[in-house]
């Protein structure tokens, strides 16, 4: 099956599509807050997913990491405000320190073309 | 490929499949102890996959969190009880908290059909 | 599609193959510092792709877990001397204590055959 790679860099690329399966990078976003930082993060997913010829309705799975567990509740109300509720991924969290300390969450997803 | 949701909430689904390939949600089990947790939770993975057309001889991936790295000797005990010796999938194990403080093991599945 | 398991273990196998996919074992490596470490794990990858009849230039998404943040520049720097540029994967990268203490850097590898 043929390999495609989005915004492709020298350390990793943004997606990565093989056969009707699409990898996305972590997604981290901008913001004070954990809501505005899921928004950002997502937005981003969303526009990864559409330049792989997906969309948020195909889903396959996404593992998300809060820097502080207790932003539990606060990513799942920006969480269900974005996901498709009629086509909801496989999905784990767990708590981890991102990248750099202004992060407070991230988000790994995989989804069908 | 055709997309099938299992267990389909407005959250998180509990397994999906694409094509060939199922990936479950994140299972944590209930329990005093990480024996019984693991044995709990990996019933559910058992459960999903039959719901999915698989069993645990079809595992490709595992993602194990504990939220006490401490615990990898027992979790591995029990892990060892239940997976298919002649069929084990490509495992990686970290320490992470979890959505929740009682749970002390989360299991991430991937499986062929 | 079949399954082919590479390095079968009880506990867990080295790399498992499914379709035009290979998922593999997270690695860890020896040495005194991230940069060994890397080093090491990643010969483990090579290894590991070689057998699956993959390398390098076709890994589709990659999870790292770092035992310390702090050291993201460094494992960055080890992980760009090794990476094809040309053909990067999708990436994560978080903190995690992993399954020794000993070890400071894990890599999560899927990639195309």
């Amino acid at each position: 099956m043929s390999i495609k790679r989005i915004d492709a860099g020298a350390r990793m690329s943004g997606a990565v599509i093989h056969g009707n399966t699409v990898y996305l990078a972590g997604q981290v976003g901008e913001g004070a807050t954990v809501t505005d930082q899921c928004k950002d993060a997502l937005g981003e997913v969303d526009r990864l997913l559409a330049a792989a010829g997906s969309d948020k309705s195909k889903i396959l799975q996404t593992l998300i990491y809060l820097s502080d567990i207790s932003d539990f509740a606060e990513m799942n109300a920006a969480w269900e405000a974005w996901v498709d509720p009629a086509n909801t991924p496989a999905r784990a969290t767990s708590e981890a320190k991102l990248a750099a300390p202004k992060y407070k969450v991230e988000f790994i997803v995989t989804a069908a073309i």
